[in-house]
């Protein structure tokens, strides 16, 4: 009997000394307390994934093969199979290492380099292209690593080279979704070649993305026999009899809202623990977005590491206070209510000599909404809590916001949900427990920077917004496609156009947690100085 | 005799229908004008360069070839070589057509595609093995693209294949000294086959990059025969007898300093007109860094595209409001003055409470520095000008600058100009003209937000910050290596532990010029939450 240990921890981005540690600890207790004769990482579990351009510096590459070599001798009697940078000559290789008591036994060089959305793997890498098999209590155990199971013909090498197990090691981010293309992609490959597989998935969040763990095995009908956990932390161990697979506890796969909601806690907290901060801060408006933001971070942090500030203006209604109190009271955060009013006539004040003349615009609007910036960083630099912004994604997509204003803050949650998918997270969150007042999910939005103002007055309704969004900056798809899927030129160009024009202050906006297959940052890297236009003309066609 | 047309042209990422027109209008200008048989356009003249994500829209992608076939119909006689994204069955390819009566003769797909600094051609395109040739007036015409002329192999296989002139389009970045790398390699490559070379730069500014022109043509030997300017655009005409280049004018290599001011100034007024800004503004604070931007910004758009704004604190010392309206004085650009204090003494009052028993800190340094980031986007906003900001290289590293305050602005001329560059280019500008207070030059850098406060207070001195920023941030060096070139172990590790501990700033910091290397942007990208930690100590040893 083969016991396989599925190591889906959560690792540090650079920490290799932490990384090390925890390494050689996950493993010892493996082998000591669960009988483990082999351990499986994390794709590049020894610098967590994505390094980035740290995979540049000469120094961090040599500090990463030294830790390989330090937890080979530091642990005997388990296989380790862990990922790290490989230096071989002046090449650099995504690699898995095979460590059996002391040395490094084998080791696999990934096949497939992506290098599109938000991997920029052939930035850094060589590509390889051969298989690497070894043995293990009388098993031949092949090694991948994550891109290379979703390609064809790796699988079939290691059949043909005798393999009888396939391990896979992996670093894949969330999005909606994305877990059952996951296990549909690699049930197809056992089935295929008639072998068991072992996919162990990193889980934590880095800046934009989350890993969402729900590593499993599937046996060689192509059949799941164990899940792991989604977004925490598990070490468990599979049994292999007579070349089967032991059938395990399956965690069961949340559903899609509820997977997005805990993606977002999982990437504020780890966030916010990951960079140091002494908890977290937002403005809270008696809106929608905030409503949300601080339901999760309190679900990410506790109650007594968020605070919520209060920030009304003369165009705030009462009932937005009202709302925002009692979601406060609701949660037990420490909560403070700071009028922006003193500033504003300062600042009106201040430029009134140079605005003489001039007509109200947009310029006021965003005058209140940098006022509220300017509260929320001193408070943030006093107390060294991270600044939450509340933007959503279709916000982001249509420049809906103020750059310095509502979108100063050192981390975006809900960056990528879309409008219509924040009220629904706020009703899975109240399905869970109460906490958001229903009136904050029933009013219609306003930014509340003028009299009576509400999003539709300068945006169509989120609920033909939001579609348009998602075919033209999730999908590609031109303006006369999205018009032949039922939607008005109007509404169209009227989205796309603002899309176009409001790059430069994405480019500005805080990281941001990646939910959807296409958010905003790495993952979509479009030009400010571009003459190109989406929305559709007479010349266009 | 061969006359071949070298357009230098400056070209509108994404702007394909103008994109179009220019190439038309040019090319026959020099059919008609300048009787040239064969011009050359730039690499992905049609899309401009780097098109980025627009490059998975298939709706640009369509709009791009299609506009190579409007162009090939509306010219003859001459040969067209351009550059465009060339959709071939499911691939993409970096190519170039050969357009002659009409048709599409042939077309050249690139072989070698860069994906390290800036460069991402891997995410979007195939990279091709195969050689292009054609015949036009006794010639025997290769055609590489950019990136294949660095490399070894493409040079000799064209030479095998018969070519007697080898043409090459590009889109290559301005870096201080880039082009004597340029001309070295390409003079080795044409010397090495005993082979002429013609090398099409582009020229313009495009968000973060300078492509600066200076095309060229290399004969036999490896001398160059012709160049032409920097940072202008030129259309220029080389005539081939007996398979050789005719000498003809040679522009001057201009030396360092010049060049990367011209960079700066092509950059500001590139970004100000492609984006549709009507001027700039800039806060002018007596400092070297807005004395210098503003002298950019004037020499870039004219004095009367510029405004200035003086906004001093109880901290600004006489000499500062002085020397700023002295030079805006100098270079007539109309300049207001508003006084920060009362927001400042608004938000004091407004944040007495919650911060009622905690002591100062930097925390009201930013408050003051975000007053004037509100005034300055307020006038933004209003007037449709572009915002500066001022901020040097140096403190972008090191994080000494304040988001949303001095860091608010739609673009950073010099956020990649060290701060001792900074004095060698206000120097320069002065030597050309007298427009700098001395003064400014000489006096000891300070940010003026808290009492006789000088940047040597926080930082260690620039003629040591500044070397040791360049070996960590563009070298790479380890804390060791820089120690081992003569700096102090103390200096290094204040120097390290803040550029590691500023990630989070840069990425919201607006895009700027590159003018070195590797600038912070697109170029370098590291990771926010990182436990990598560069300064030296026991552990990392």
């Amino acid at each position: 009997m083969l016991k396989i240990a599925l190591a889906q921890i959560n690792l540090l981005v650079g920490g290799i000394n932490a990384n090390k540690t925890k390494i050689i600890e996950t493993a010892e207790h493996a082998r000591d307390h669960k009988g483990s004769d082999v351990i499986v990482f994390p794709e590049l579990s020894v610098t967590g994934y994505p390094p980035e351009d740290l995979l540049l510096r000469p120094d961090f590459i040599k500090q990463a093969n030294q830790a390989v070599v330090e937890i080979a001798q530091a642990v005997h009697g388990i296989d380790i199979i862990l990922g790290y940078p490989e230096q071989f000559d002046n090449d650099l290789y995504n690699s898995a290492a095979v460590l059996r008591n002391g040395q490094i036994l084998t080791h696999y060089r990934k096949n497939a380099l992506p290098n599109f959305g938000v991997f920029d793997e052939q930035r850094y890498f060589k590509s390889a292209n051969q298989t690497c098999l070894f043995a293990a209590k009388g098993h031949s155990i092949a090694i991948t690593i994550c891109e290379d199971i979703w390609q064809k013909g790796l699988v079939e090498k290691n059949k043909q080279a005798g393999a009888d197990l396939i391990v896979t090691l992996n670093a894949s981010p969330f999005h909606a979704g994305k877990i059952h293309q996951r296990e549909e992609i690699v049930c197809q490959q056992a089935k295929n070649v008639d072998i068991p597989l072992v996919y162990v998935n990193a889980v934590g969040g880095q800046d934009e993305l989350i890993f969402d763990g729900a590593s499993f095995v599937v046996n060689a009908q192509g059949e799941v026999v164990f899940r792991a956990k989604e977004f925490d932390e598990q070490v468990s161990v599979v049994e292999f009899e007579n070349n089967k697979p032991v059938k395990n506890t399956c965690a069961p796969l949340y559903n899609e809202i509820s997977s997005e909601y805990k993606a977002l806690v999982l990437g504020v907290r780890d966030y916010v623990h990951k960079n140091g901060f002494q908890g977290a801060l937002l403005g809270l408006s008696g809106g929608i977005d905030s409503a949300l933001v601080l339901a999760i971070a309190v679900d990410a942090l506790g109650a007594d590491q968020v605070e919520a500030v209060l920030m009304p203006s003369k165009y705030t209604q009462d009932m937005s206070n009202e709302d925002a109190i009692l979601e406060a009271e609701a949660l037990a955060v420490k909560h403070h209510t700071i009028a922006i009013e003193p500033a504003v006539t300062a600042f009106t004040g201040m430029l009134s000599e140079v605005f003489a003349g001039t007509k109200k615009d947009t310029t006021e609007e965003n005058i209140q909404a940098r006022c509220r910036g300017v509260l929320l960083m001193a408070m943030s630099n006093k107390q060294g809590k991270l600044l939450l912004t509340t933007g959503n994604k279709s916000e982001m997509s249509v420049g809906y916001a103020t750059l310095y204003g509502d979108m100063a803050g050192g981390f975006a949650p809900i960056k990528d949900v879309p409008k219509l998918l924040a009220y629904q997270l706020a009703e899975y969150r109240n399905s869970v427990s109460q906490v958001i007042p229903q009136r904050v999910i029933t009013r219609p939005p306003s930014a509340e920077l003028a009299p009576d103002q509400i999003d539709e007055d300068s945006l169509p309704p989120y609920s033909i917004l939001d579609p348009i969004l998602e075919m033209y900056v999730e999908q590609d798809k031109s303006a006369e496609e999205i018009h032949a899927a039922g939607y008005q030129l109007e509404d169209i160009n009227r989205a796309i156009s603002l899309v176009d024009r409001n790059e430069y202050k994405r480019r500005q906006a805080p990281p941001g947690i990646r939910i959807t297959p296409r958010a905003f940052g790495r993952d979509r890297r479009y030009p400010i100085t571009s003459g190109y236009r989406g929305s559709y003309s007479k010349s266009s066609t």
